[in-house]
């Protein structure tokens, strides 16, 4: 008899409900917006109106629904399930995965969006069949979803995988974190940006004949397209992106010996050449032993992974429970 | 009735084993030379005439006796049980642990030193209690044994944990293993004594009225014991690898979400003052509210932690499938 489960991306202009299968093939959904602006409770409203939705439109038998996982942007306490804070919503302290749980009687586990494309990279995408994978997500921010020894990395309260801010120049500049040269600061899209304004306000004519000469506002993903059609200043400055990355990949190989790191995100949509840069720097630092045992990939499921993954993970707890009470 | 299992940690200068009750305490041990000039074969004589000195000195059940844990130096893979290269033991893929459980008929489960000592404090040292801890080694190198969600962190192959081989400066000194300024290079029993060894060669006289004015040879050893005796010139060299172990130290958190860092290993040991300075500079640069939930720790057990652990793991993995069965 199928299993099924709910996974909910709650982020900053939408939120998307889906009615999960076992294989990861979203069976139902429903998309509302987000509209922050409204009040915490007109958004909190919204969630349940978008579960309800997907509960209903279905025939199915609630008992077979193995519960809701919620994936949110911001900083997540897993343990209280409390979004603790999210910018893009205006929340502190709202209890959400409490509140669904308490209005539909399901288990509810809360996740940051990280965590959740790991999982269903994990479950049905790039990462499917190994039990030691890394997701990394490079957006406006970076972070990471770890997968160890077939479970998720959630840490004390849930705030494991800020690949983000680690130090890559312990004497580099200061980051919004407090911390000196995050990796964030060399490889998001805002930093891709940065690098590319500074270039093209300065002095020298590294732009010059660029597609992106005398551009204003410019943002990652339109130096993605320039490089996509061969502009060397935009393939420059991602290239340079890529090899940081690779330089914080190495550091994570190092770690956590891991089979694959599979790379996704809106900058490595827009900008795949970056993966071949990652790639090229893990080689030239990784120790050969640790190389040789992993993939770079790129991910493989497209913007439902957040869904999928929030829903996979009540999947994967109960298979591994069910796994181990059968031993 | 009470449980057992060996533990055997496998040094360069010697084979110690133990038979250790799931209290943590060693019942009856066997300590032998490692000799490994003798030749593999003799080593491995020598191990399995320890394990069962072990096991015969006490009237005790073989049925309860768990298995044989295996702490050693070197790269191990612990999926084929075998120590792939121990420069200390001159051996290269030796199946130690394959070789024992052969001649015992014990399940037998081999691992890095550093990750013995990690389930050491973990089930019965400074990290007790606790679901997410990390244990660094600070000793002629640097590693790190780590538990995240109650078990072992080992990662593809059993590789996991190279904490000294994270870069802390993307374009700093090229390592050993390959990778560009690696923590080791800035931590280590070795880097210290080459920190000492340059500057009192120096021109400057940053070194004048220390006790280690003049010394050849310095060891890691004599320079925490200056310290200890308030020499200045000691003091800043070891203060410095402090704060560098606290930059490597915020990556962790920023990564593992951990509640307690446990720092151990013969630098350590012989220079406390280090984990202040671990502990500053981990309070200046790590995300507040990460910050906030972990504790910086020394060790609590001794050198005995490598047999404690290396038994210890063989229990953890018992309770933690006997407790799902039960659920």
């Amino acid at each position: 008899m199928d299993e099924y489960a709910i996974g909910l991306d709650l982020g900053g202009t939408k939120i998307l409900a889906g009615l999960v299968n076992g294989e990861g093939q979203i069976i139902s959904q429903k998309q509302l917006p987000t509209s922050s602006d409204d009040g915490e409770k007109a958004v909190i409203g919204r969630v349940m109106a978008a579960i309800e939705s997907v509960m209903s439109g279905k025939n199915i038998n609630h008992r077979r629904v193995r519960g809701v996982g919620i994936a949110s942007a911001g900083v997540i306490d897993s343990t209280k399930n409390e979004v603790v804070f999210a910018s893009n919503l205006g929340w502190r302290n709202v209890p959400i995965g409490k509140l669904i749980q308490e209005k539909f009687n399901f288990p509810a586990r809360l996740m940051n969006d990280a965590n959740a494309s790991a999982v269903a990279e994990w479950m049905w995408g790039a990462g499917k069949g190994t039990q030691n994978m890394i997701y990394v997500t490079v957006s406006t921010g970076v972070g990471a979803g770890i997968i160890c020894d077939g479970r998720l990395l959630s840490g004390n309260d849930g705030s494991a995988g800020e690949f983000g801010h680690i130090s890559i120049d312990w004497n580099g500049p200061i980051c919004r974190c407090g911390n000196r040269g995050c990796l964030e600061n060399y490889t998001s899209g805002i930093a891709i940006e940065n690098v590319a304004r500074t270039r093209l306000a300065s002095a020298d004519s590294s732009f010059s004949g660029s597609l992106l000469e005398g551009c204003a506002d410019l943002t990652a993903k339109q130096i993605g397209v320039a490089a996509m059609q061969g502009d060397q200043f935009s393939i420059d400055i991602l290239k340079q992106a890529g090899f940081y990355l690779g330089i914080g990949a190495t550091s994570l190989i190092h770690l956590f010996n891991p089979e694959v790191i599979v790379f996704g995100g809106g900058v490595m949509s827009t900008a795949p050449l970056i993966l071949q840069e990652v790639e090229k720097s893990v080689r030239e630092r990784c120790i050969p032993g640790l190389a040789s045992q992993v993939r770079i990939e790129l991910n493989q499921l497209g913007t439902e992974s957040g869904v999928m993954g929030a829903a996979g993970l009540l999947f994967s707890e109960w298979e591994h429970e069910r796994k181990l009470q059968i031993l």
